[in-house]
């Protein structure tokens, strides 16, 4: 059975006859295309016109910065529109390959219409549960005084929310539209030329990539400038161009929540269609991958669509949004600590450390066209010899996109980064933007040795198959496990290298101590992520290569064709695998910065300094523990999700084998809408739970050892068990990521190795060991994890923890709760803090003076603090 | 295949003819047995008392306590003796039976005899490093007056760790001994009475686990009681008793050392041996498990006596020692702090605190004999339907231990830890002991929720068996990563519930703090641990079992016999999993104290205060990054140690079959004798790359941070750095040994739930998806993995870098290298801290100064410290 189902030997494809259903529905069109569509062009022109005009103005009176990356973001769109109109205006091919591509894309648009029904509904929810906590919280004058009163503040917060959810949803939606259409185009040219297919799938990959950076770097551009304008920051009185961006955190949560739920649905769609798909078709039935007959196969393609390139779209731009804003937020913080002041004569020069994210990755946009135009179709005859091996196209694209970013990155420096104070510093986070830069192309390279067959690892891991099923397991968990050392040593010198790069770059503030270090991690970061538009142009073009193969195969092309899109798609999996370890990379490199602006969100709220988080506390040590626990739990209920939708997928398949015989011999066509309804509707039941988790459990933990640390006498016990949960967290989940990562790959590439004839070749005993380790353990629940995961520490969890900071820190309840705690205390005759409490009434409270000198204290006392202020909350 | 593979329809086992070799060696008695047994009875029982007078007579002098520890271990010693003969008094059963005993015996103890003796090289080894190490570091003033110099600490420490090595060996050497002796005994009992099989198990068990406890009590104790009156401690002028645990470090780390390489080698050997028989007998060549002519299965039964009892007498011990140790050390900083003075008619006060954990576990030797000898043998007939459910015998005797745990805890603290400082401090431990108990409760049943297939986890395990092998596989990681969920919420509630116990039992410092929070957790460690001798005897009931269902089916016992000792396995691997659980629970327990201990050595040898470790610090954190990337590289090399043994096996006795046709039809026998070897000698290569490991990275991590700490100017950087790295690496490695634990248990059992009749029961498609789950991806890497792991961070790591603390700690570079640091500074004229240099000479130095004002600093100037500082070095 497994020869046959690796093989393929069923006869001829061009025998057998074409059974494909005409599943084309009615085009779907957004609502807001529609209301446009229905609008005068002259009007919708005006009203484009307009909107760039006001944009502009804002961008003019904030900052001559913010007109560079509004321009730059405008011409990148400008250029995606252009990507697109080349893409679309391919031919699509002979109709049997458009009867699938539009099967392929009623299945991913009807899933995300209703995934995106579902998680707007909950965002519109969790909108009014943060206007809620906002409208009942407390202000301090200060905030009042700044123009950021109750109100405002609500306001602005629910409104960057929901900004950031909406274009997250806008960016997930492009690099699925464009897929979805790029993949029959990429099939069609496969017939007459490779090169021209490759340079297909890239441009499609490009456009949706443009699109996506292009909308995480405006939206908080266009979001600082308003506010910038509107708050009248910088005139006496007023809020401090160094505190704005505290007020962006709400656009990268609103990304990240939609991000959360498109990956957790999408990444459970394609995995249980996968697995489904081929437990039932090539491991029962012993038909090939994407056989026509296999009434999974077009949920199989769909969720590539839904679980690789929506999903990573809103993926890859929440992750740039979060980045962007921390950095805003440490860049801030520095520059007023150092006290950077002065005008050069472009810009005021706080601006230029809190705006240089911004500046990146508009460079980013500039290079990374540069890199997808450098990928140029030529005339040759597409037969399979004369083609050139198209991940050294990709490479060298990638090559000179990293060169440029050398330039590019120096140069902004030098323009954002220079100050008087310390003229070297520039040159000291210019190092820094290097060090990620190499983090990057080292993490590329360590995730090719361990997944590539051209390496060792892989090879050894082919071997071990040689001895059976047992013996491919363990030799895959345990290259998997050996994977982490080499990054996360990578991780640790990028980290430490980069802190002492910028902390010797001579920033220092008014004690003279050096100040740099935190930014210094933070330039590493958006050094590493400073080609993140090409390294997703190439990881978009892996699902639309999968899917153009898929369509080459179910339209049962000749063979010369096949084998084009076959080269692709092995390539595809292998810029998958690369530029996710990149991913992860980022991530790992951004965590310390992400945690570092939660606790100056803390601290700048809460009014309190925020810089240790001891775990040598037990609460603290404690809420490490439960950190890490939350990342294997969430992945054994994502995991388990998978495996229950799969279940259903399986179960569905086998009835329509059985109720319909004539399906193996092509007399009867199998019901692919079914299996696509079966698996969306499990996906976005499944996807809420696991969700649920991220977002709830920051919440509970917070405020569990809140109210623990009020008892105990502990000041911002609650933010600091949360921050120690999510370094444990992170932590634990960058090396889960990279294991599970690697080991799927490596498994995979294994299988791929003895099929080209090593040990034995296809069919032996020792490949279908190699196929256990693939299909079983390998790919199905692995990838899914890890995407989940990635996100869920290093971006989410900070900014839930940072939104809802109230609930975690202790804040300013010694000044509020002055009068109401004398009351109380009064009544306990036994409370030592008794006279404290009257004598200081007027200059504190009872209760801050005992936090403050960190005293003992009387039950009875305590609980009595406790209860006036649960009345007051 | 696989069907006959599982239910063995291979003919009755009568028909086939008998073809064991006699592999009967020559007895092997231990060099130390071989000389005493020369020696004239009459001159070694003198020799006896008169060592037993002296250590009765140094007891004395230095506590009452001391006796009564001498005395209940004593006495435990005989009722241990009396246990060996009531099971060697019992009949071997036929010929062919002891046959089968006597090869694995000759395995075990040939295997036991090369790991120790490597062992025991390094051993020494590592002796002269340590030796080298103190003698050639710097003693402090203080430290010389106390009598402590330098060849004084440097022997002390040695001494400990060489009879903390030889300890455990003895404890890994006795757990086996016995179980050779126990497992054919049992076979025999079993063809008479269920009852009396059970018994014998019990009591062989009972034998170790006592010998096991007891000696890490008495070794404790006895150097304790050395060291008092050899430094006559608490004379005026000499060493303080508060300070005297911290002179047993090297025992806890002797005990590691060998527990490390006892379970690597003893985990790899029975691990590759069971997976290797597996691969080819089971799935290959169909026949059952334990088959006679299957190459691999006496490697295999002999594997459970190495891996099983071995090396877990040796884990529990070192488990025991370190965890006594620890707390020793954390009774005499607080009582120390809390300045308990004082006496009472027994004992000084102090020594109550510090003595408090060898009270509790003599008690724990007292009440697990009651358990043990309330498991009676009765006359039933031995019949099935007659027979009582071994597990309900056991859990009998299990409760009536934790009841008489509950009371002897209570009078244990009202006894040691009654103070007139604060009165009711012993209620209050009392109240931690009585937290640490039913933790242990908790966890053995949480433990037998997700493994035991009367729940439904396994169930729902089982069902996704229905649906193929990779949902099987996804179910059974989901499974096991949920199940980390329960245990980490009833740890860190039991943490923080301990520690505020310990905080409000009325011990205050001077300044009026709390300071009983720590000992709070210690004491729930110890209440957990207080049935441990039971739990042990639990424990090795199962690899006993386990051996005479194999002598049994070997043997070719007729059905009835079968079906006792299937029972017994069966049972035996319950009480596995759920003792492992316990372990596991225990060991996550304790690792906030064992890590409190760690900081306390470091502060008081460093003589600075070591109080907090501060994630936010890049340093820190990336320490914790590297803690836990460890654990993921530990367990890589510890499962490619099994991959690639097991490759060896597989490839050895697929030889046999071919070389040896006959043995098939039983007209040739297999070559046992080979695959014993091989399994050998592969996992003592094996068993070093991951032991240097655990060993060499915190000493490699520690002196890289430490010097990392003197370039950027951070004192006790390499010391904290190690401490963040021990927190992750603990915190990822409880996770990954619950994951693996529980994983590999229910995988385990969901297919012995289909066997039972379940789903389609033996044989069914269903049934092999199971196999799949259990033998590939379940126990073959699971459980050795765990072992390893869940010492390796809460108990090796620690003492490694206590002992080595000053590669860690900046200590007091600042006294003593004043002078050279000055004359550096003096040549560099551009340094800041000239003037301040010769400014502080007298009071300490220019880098002390810096450090304590954390100041930017020269880089020239740095250097030349950092050369001064080398050149002291």
């Amino acid at each position: 059975m497994d020869d046959d189902m690796e093989s393929g030997n069923l006869g001829p494809y061009k025998d057998r006859p074409r059974t494909f259903p005409n599943m084309r529905s009615k085009p779907y069109t957004p609502l807001i295309f529609r209301i446009l569509m229905r609008m005068n062009v002259r009007v919708v022109f005006i009203l484009v016109l307009l909107g760039l005009g006001a944009v502009f103005y804002v961008g003019a009176r904030t900052s001559p910065i913010i007109v560079f990356v509004f321009t730059v973001c405008i011409i990148s769109f400008l250029i995606s529109i252009y990507l697109t109109k080349w893409v679309l205006s391919k031919d699509e091919g002979p109709p049997e390959m458009v009867q699938i591509s539009d099967a392929i894309r009623d299945g991913a648009e009807g899933f995300f219409r209703t995934q995106y029904g579902t998680i707007s509904k909950m965002a519109v929810l969790l909108a009014l549960v943060i206007l809620g906590i906002y409208l009942f919280r407390s202000t301090t004058p200060q905030q009042e005084s700044s123009g950021l009163g109750r109100y405002t503040s609500a306001f602005i917060t629910v409104a960057s929310f929901l900004l950031g959810a909406l274009c997250s949803g806008i960016a997930g939606y492009v690099g699925m539209w464009v897929s979805v259409r790029a993949n029959v185009r990429v099939s069609s040219a496969a017939r007459r030329s490779a090169r021209e297919a490759l340079q297909i799938a890239v441009r499609a990959g490009g456009f949706s990539a443009i699109v996506v950076v292009g909308m995480a770097v405006i939206g908080v551009a266009i979001l600082y400038a308003t506010f910038y304008v509107w708050l009248g920051v910088d005139s006496p009185g007023s809020m401090k161009v160094t505190d704005l961006p505290l007020l962006l955190v709400g656009y990268g949560f609103g990304a990240s929540f939609v991000a959360l739920f498109a990956q957790l649905g999408g990444g459970i769609y394609t995995k249980a269609a996968d697995v489904g798909a081929d437990l039932v078709g090539k491991v029962e039935q012993g038909i090939p991958e994407d056989d026509p007959r296999n009434p999974a196969v077009i949920a199989d393609l769909v969720g590539d669509n839904v679980g690789d390139c929506a999903a990573r779209g809103a993926d890859l731009f929440e992750s740039i949004a979060a980045e962007i804003i921390s950095a805003m937020i440490l860049g801030g913080t520095m520059a007023q600590r150092c006290k950077i002041e002065g005008k050069c004569p472009f810009y005021v020069y706080p601006s230029g450390f809190i705006l240089f994210p911004l500046v990146v990755h508009s460079f980013d946009l500039v290079i990374s066209t540069v890199g997808i135009f450098s990928i140029r179709g030529t005339r040759d005859t597409g037969s399979i010899g004369a083609m050139e091996d198209p991940m050294a196209i990709l490479q060298k694209g990638y090559s000179i996109t990293i060169l440029l970013a050398v330039v590019t990155f120096g140069l902004s420096t030098r323009w954002m980064l220079y100050t008087e104070q310390a003229p070297s510093a520039w040159l000291h986070f210019a190092l820094c933007g290097l060090v990620g830069i190499m983090t990057a192309y080292v993490f590329v390279w360590i995730t090719k040795y361990y997944t590539d067959y051209k390496h060792e690892p892989v090879r050894t891991l082919a071997l071990s198959s040689s001895t059976g099923h047992g013996t491919n397991i363990i030799a895959g968990i345990s290259l998997g496990l050996e994977s982490t050392a080499l990054p996360v040593l990578v991780i640790s010198a990028s980290i430490v290298s980069a802190f002492w790069l910028g902390r010797t770059s001579g920033l220092v503030d008014d004690a003279g101590n050096p100040t740099g270090g935190l930014f210094g991690t933070a330039v590493a970061t958006m050094g590493m992520l400073s080609t993140a538009a090409y390294v997703l142009t190439m990881d978009m073009f892996g699902p639309i290569a999968d899917n153009a193969g898929g369509i080459v195969e179910m339209s049962q092309q000749p063979q010369s064709v096949r084998e084009i899109t076959d080269v692709l798609d092995a390539v595809g999996n292998t810029t998958k695998a690369t530029t996710k370890g990149f991913a992860i990379g980022s991530a790992a490199l951004a965590s310390f910065l992400l945690f570092s602006a939660y606790m100056d969100e803390v601290a700048a709220f809460a009014h309190v300094p925020f810089t240790q988080v001891d775990i040598a506390i037990p609460e603290v040590f404690v809420g490490g523990l439960l950190g890490s626990m939350l990342i294997f739990l969430f992945s054994a209920w994502a995991c388990s999700a998978v495996g229950r939708t799969a279940q259903e997928v399986v179960n569905e398949v086998r009835r329509q084998f059985i109720e319909r015989p004539g399906i193996m011999e092509y007399m009867e066509k199998p019901d692919y809408g079914r299996c696509v309804a079966i698996v969306a509707s499990a996906s976005l039941r499944e996807m809420i739970k696991p969700g649920a988790l991220a977002i709830v459990s920051p919440i509970v933990v917070g405020l569990v050892f809140r109210i623990l640390g009020f008892y105990t006498g502990q000041p911002l016990l609650g933010a600091k068990v949360v921050a120690s949960m999510l370094m444990f967290a992170t932590v634990s989940g960058i090396l889960m990521a990279l294991f599970l990562n690697t080991a799927g790959g490596a498994w995979d590439n294994a299988k791929k190795y003895i099929e080209t004839g090593a040990l034995g070749g296809k069919g032996s005993d020792c490949h279908k060991a190699a196929v256990t380790g693939d299909t079983d353990g390998g790919s199905a629940v692995m990838a899914n994890t890890k995407y989940s995961l990635s996100f869920f520490l290093a971006n989410l969890f900070p900014e839930v923890s940072a939104m809802l900071f109230q609930c975690f820190c202790f804040d300013d309840i010694g000044l509020q709760c002055g009068r109401p705690i004398q009351r109380h205390c009064g009544a306990f005759s036994s409370c030592p803090y008794q006279n404290a409490c009257n004598d200081n009434s007027r200059h504190g409270s009872c209760l801050s003076l005992r936090v403050v000198h960190n005293e003992v204290y009387s039950p009875d006392c305590t609980i009595s603090l406790y209860y006036s202020y649960l009345l007051r909350m």
